[in-house]
C-alpha cells in the first residue's frame, strides 16, 4: 500500500501543446485515487518560491484543448544550486506534498534526477517537448501537434512557392535532433531534409537541386532543422543563392508558432494516458522514472537511462525521402 | 528477382484522407524501382470498364496534402460476379499490368482476396479507412485525420454547450467499431462514450448524467458511435430528454465531414510508408497480403487473416474515460 | 457630461463566436472611460437572479480568441413577465448599475426595448448572432466565423463527394434568413443554394441537377438553409432521391458546430469596434439603440427600427450563383 | 453592344489567396456571357513568351478553395521595355484576345496602365494582394485570409508567450502599409502595433512596455509591420532587449506563410464578385480601370487614380488599440 497522500505537479522547460491535457490527467488521476493534488507554478522556480495551490477536478475543466500550460513554465537557475533545491524540498514538506510529477524534457528530468537523489521524494516524469528527442518513449507530448503546425505552414508556403517557381529553405525547431524536420519533411513532401544527425553533403545537395530545377523548373522545398551543422536555413540559402543566382531562393524560419496551438487528437490522448500512468506509477512505488509509450504501451524508464541514451532517427523514414522526392 | 514490370493502383470503398498520399507513394515507389504504374479509376469498376491511365512522378505532384482520392472511388456490384472479375482480369492483361495495389477497407480486401485466388495476379492491400477497424495494423490511413476533425468539431460544440449549460449527444462514424468514438471522446474530454463493442447500460448512463448535472450544472458531452446498439445519438437523446425534461438536450450528427479534409501529418507519413512498403512487398514476391504498421514497423498480414480477425478496442483507453470524466 | 458611473454587460440568446471579444471591448472601453463594469451571467435570467460580479481589465485577458461566452447565455421566460423585469431592475439599482450593454439578436433586443421603456435605464445593444439577420448593421458578430466554419466543412464534404460522384444536400443554420446559406454557398462553390427568402421551384432545381449530372457526372453540392420553405435538406433530398434513383444522394446537417470555434479576424475586429462604440454611445446619452456597422462606419439604430425592418439578401450575390455554377 | 469575343486573364506580382477564386469567376463570367477565355501563364512574361491556353468551365472546377494561382505568377523585366510589350501585344493579336483581365497589385496595374495606353486593348484590373494597400477598394483579395493566418499564428505564440511571461515582437508583411499589422494586431489582442504610417516614438513604447511589465508580468505581444521606419522586429527587439535585460524578449518573423493557404470565405466571395464584375466592366466598354468594392458595392477606379492615391489607415482602428490594451 502506498503511503502517498498528496501529489505536486509542475511543468518546466520549453512549453509544448498537450501539457494542459497532461496536467488535467494528473489532477483527475490523483483525485480518482483519493489523493490531494497541488499545482506548482513556473516549474522548479515556483517550488522554491512556494507558488502553489491545491487543484480540484474543476480546476482542469475545459483545458484539454488549450495550448501552453496553465501552470506556466520557466527555467530556474536557483534550482541548479543545492541551496535552491533545499528550499524547494522544505516547501514540499511544509505543504505536505509527498510525491512529484514533472512534465518537460531533458533539462526537467536532469533536475528531477538530482533532486530525487538528494531528497527523499518520489518523482515521476512525463515527456513533454515538441522535439521528440527523449529516449524511453516513442512520442513526446507536443510532437504531433508541432508536426501538424509545421506541415500546415509548409502547405501554405508551397502555394506561393509553386505560384512563383521558387526554392524555399524552411527552418524548423530542433537544436540537436531532427525528428521534427524529418517527419514534417516527409509529410509535407519536401524535396530534401537536412537534420543534425546526418552530415550534410553540400555538393550532393547542390547536384540534387540542379536536377530538380532542370526537371521541373517548379517549386522546391528544403526543410532544415535549426541545429543542422551546416548552419541553419539562412546560411545554406545564402550559399545556394550565391552558387545559383538563377534560382529564386527564399527563407522562412517558422519559429515559435511551433510551440503553441490547440493540441492534436493524438497529443491529447498520449497526454491523458501518460498523466494517469504517472499517478499510477507513484502509487506503485516507482520513483525517479519517466513514463513513456513504447509500441502503444506504457513503459517506465529510469531518469538515468533516459538522459544517458540518445534516441535515433528511424532509418526507414530517412530512406523514404529519397524515394518520394524523385 | 521479381518479374513484375507494371503495377496497377486503385482506391475502393469509402474514401479516407491520406489516400492521395498513399497513391503518391505507390507511384513514386514504383518508378523508383523502375516499374511502370497505371492508375485505375473508380475502384474495381474502373478495372472492369478499362478506365485507367499511366501515371508519372508529376501525376502525383502536389497531392500529398489533399483529401479525397484523385483516382476516385466507387463500390462495384459487377466485381462481385465471376463475370465482372473475368473482364477485370482481361483488362489487366491487355494493359500489361502484372501486379495490383488496392487501397481501402474490409470490402476492398474481400474483393482482392477472391480476385487474387481466382486469377494469377499478385495483390497487396493498403489499409485506408477512417474507422481503423482493420486487423493487422495499428493505424489505418485516414483515422488520425478523422480523429482531429471530430475533436475540432466537438471543441466548437463545447463552446456553445458551455455557454448554455447543455447536454449534447454527438454521433460519429463507426457502424461496427468504436475506435473513432473512443479516441476522439478521450481527446475531446467527453463525459461519456458509447461504442458498439460495449453494451450501453442505460440506467448507469442515466445515473452518471444525473451526477454530472447535479455536480456542475454545466455542459456535458456524450460521444456516440453511429453503430451503438442503443440506436444512435437521436434515439438515446430522445430517451434522456423524455426522462429528464429539465435537461437542455441537443444532438449533432457529424456526418460526412469526417471523411474529408487535408490529411494530418501522421496520416501522410503512414500513407507514405505503406505506399512504398506495398511496392516493396510485391517486389519481394508477396501476394494476397495487407501491409500495416505494428509497433511502428511495417508488417504483412494475409487478407484471410485480416478479414477473419477483429481488432479490439484498447481496454486501457476504455478505462481512461472513467478516470478523466470525474 | 454623462452621469453614468457603472455599466452592466450581458450576453443573451444563441451564442456566437466573437461575443467574448465584444465583452472584452465593453469592459476595457468602460474602464478606459473610468466607469465600473459588472458582468451579468446567463443573460436576463442572471439579472433576475442577481448573478453578477465586477469585471476588471484582467477579467477579459486572453479571451479574444475564444468561442462561446464567458458570461454564459440563456433564454429567460421570467424576463418576459412584468414581475421578472421588475426584479431585474431592482437588482440593477441595488448594484448601482446605471446603464446596460446587451449582446445578442432579435429576442435580446425585444427584451431590451421593453425593459428600457418600462424602467429608467439606458440600454445599448450589440448585434451578436451567426445569422446576420439584423437590420441596422452590415455584419453581426459571429457571422464571418460561421461562414468560415461552413465553408471549411463543405470543403471537406467536397473531397468525399468528388471521390464518389455524389450529390450532397447540406443544411446550414438560418430559420428565417438565408444570409449564411447564400454567402457560404458562393464561397464553397455550391451548385445551388436554397434560401427561405426565395420560393424554391422544385422542377427548376430538378432540371438544373439533371443538367449538372449529365454534364459532369461529378459531385454536386446544394446548400439548404434550415428554414427553406421546401422543408430542409432531408425532405428535399428524399424527394430528389425518389425521382432519381440513379443519383447517389447524401445529406449532412452541419448543426451546432456553426455556433462555436475561435472567432475569425474579421469578427474579432467588428466585436472590438462595436464593444467600444456601445460604451461611447452610452456616454453620449444614447439609449434604446443598437450599434452596428454600415459601410464600415459605426451607426446607431433604434431598437424599434432594428426589430421592425427586415434586412434583405444582396441581389447581386443571388445572381452570382447562377453565373458561377455553369 | 460590345465587340469583345475573347478575354485573356493573368495573375501577376506577389500571389495572394483567392486569386484562384477570381480566375474561376473571370472564366465562368466570360463563358456565361458567351466569350472565349484564355489563361495566360506567369503574368506578363507569359504574354511575351506566348504561354497560354484556352480555359473552360471545367478548367476552374475545384479551385475556389486553393491558395496560390493555377496560372502562376512572376515579375517580368522584359515587360518593362517597349519591345517586350510589343511582343506581348502581337501575341494577343495572334491569339485573338481582344480584352485583358489582370489580377494583382500596384506593379501589375502600373504595367497594365502603360500597356493599355500604348496599345489598343481594353484592360480591367482586379485587386489581389494581401497588403490591402490599393486605393479604390475597401478590401483586396487575399487580405482577409492573410489576417486570419496572422491571427492564428499570434494565437499560437500567445500560448507560449503566456507560459513563459515573455515579450514577443512579431513581424508581419507590409513594406509600405500597415493594414495587415493594424487589423491583425487588434484581432489578436496585441499590446502595441507599429506601422509605417506612424512614426514610432521609442521612448513612448518603452514607457508603455514598462507599465505593462510592472502591471502584469505576463506576456506582451507587439506586432511590427516589416516596413516600420524603426527597422523591423529584429532591430527594435534588440534595442528593447539591450535597455531591459530583465525582459525575456523573443522575435518571430511570420514570413511567407502569410501569402498561402486556403482562402477565407470572405476572400472567396470578394474574388467571385470582382471576377464577374471585371468581365461585366469589359462588356460595358470600360478600360484601364480597376474594379473594387466600396461599401459592399462594385466600383470602378481608373488605374491612374488607383496608382496615384494612397489609401489611409482607419483612424478609429488606430485609436482602438490604445483603448483595448489597457
Amino acid at each position: 500500500m502506498s503511503s502517498i497522500k498528496c501529489v505536486g505537479v509542475l511543468t518546466s522547460g520549453g512549453d509544448a501543446p498537450g501539457m494542459n491535457a497532461a496536467i488535467r490527467a494528473v489532477v483527475r488521476g490523483s483525485i480518482y485515487n483519493n489523493l490531494r493534488v497541488i499545482g506548482i507554478k513556473k516549474g522548479y522556480q515556483g517550488l522554491i518560491n512556494d507558488e502553489m495551490e491545491e487543484m480540484f477536478s474543476k480546476s482542469v475543466s475545459n483545458i484539454i484543448q488549450t495550448g501552453g500550460t496553465i501552470l506556466k513554465s520557466a527555467r530556474s537557475m536557483e534550482f541548479k544550486t543545492k541551496e535552491g533545491r533545499k528550499k524547494a524540498y522544505e516547501n514540499l514538506q511544509k505543504r505536505g506534498i509527498d510525491a512529484l510529477v514533472v512534465i518537460g524534457g531533458d533539462g526537467t528530468f536532469t533536475g528531477a534526477r538530482i533532486f530525487g537523489e538528494e531528497f527523499n521524494i518520489p518523482i515521476v516524469g512525463i515527456p513533454g517537448t515538441i522535439d521528440n528527442d527523449l529516449y524511453g518513449t516513442d512520442y513526446t507530448i507536443g510532437y504531433d501537434t508541432a508536426l501538424n503546425t509545421v506541415v500546415q505552414a509548409v502547405d501554405k508556403i508551397r502555394d506561393t512557392a509553386t505560384a512563383h517557381s521558387r526554392l524555399f529553405f524552411i527552418e524548423v525547431m530542433g537544436r540537436d535532433a531532427g525528428f521534427l524536420a524529418l517527419r514534417s519533411g516527409i509529410a509535407s513532401g519536401a524535396e530534401a531534409i537536412l537534420v543534425p544527425e546526418i552530415k550534410t553533403d553540400y555538393s550532393q545537395l547542390d547536384r540534387f537541386l540542379q536536377n530538380e530545377y532542370r526537371k521541373t523548373k517548379s517549386s522546391s522545398i528544403v526543410l532544415v532543422a535549426e541545429g543542422d551543422e551546416i548552419g541553419g536555413a539562412i546560411k545554406i540559402a545564402e550559399r545556394v543563392g550565391r552558387d545559383h543566382p538563377e534560382y529564386d531562393v527564399r527563407v522562412t524560419i517558422l519559429g515559435h508558432i511551433q510551440r503553441g496551438g490547440s493540441p492534436s487528437a493524438f497529443d491529447r490522448v498520449v497526454a491523458s494516458q501518460l498523466g494517469v500512468a504517472a499517478v499510477s506509477a507513484l502509487l506503485d512505488g516507482q520513483r525517479n522514472i519517466m513514463v513513456g509509450l513504447s509500441d502503444r504501451k506504457v513503459v517506465h524508464t529510469p531518469f538515468n537511462q533516459a538522459l544517458k541514451n540518445k534516441k535515433s532517427l528511424n532509418p526507414q523514414l530517412l530512406e523514404l525521402t529519397n524515394i518520394l522526392s524523385i
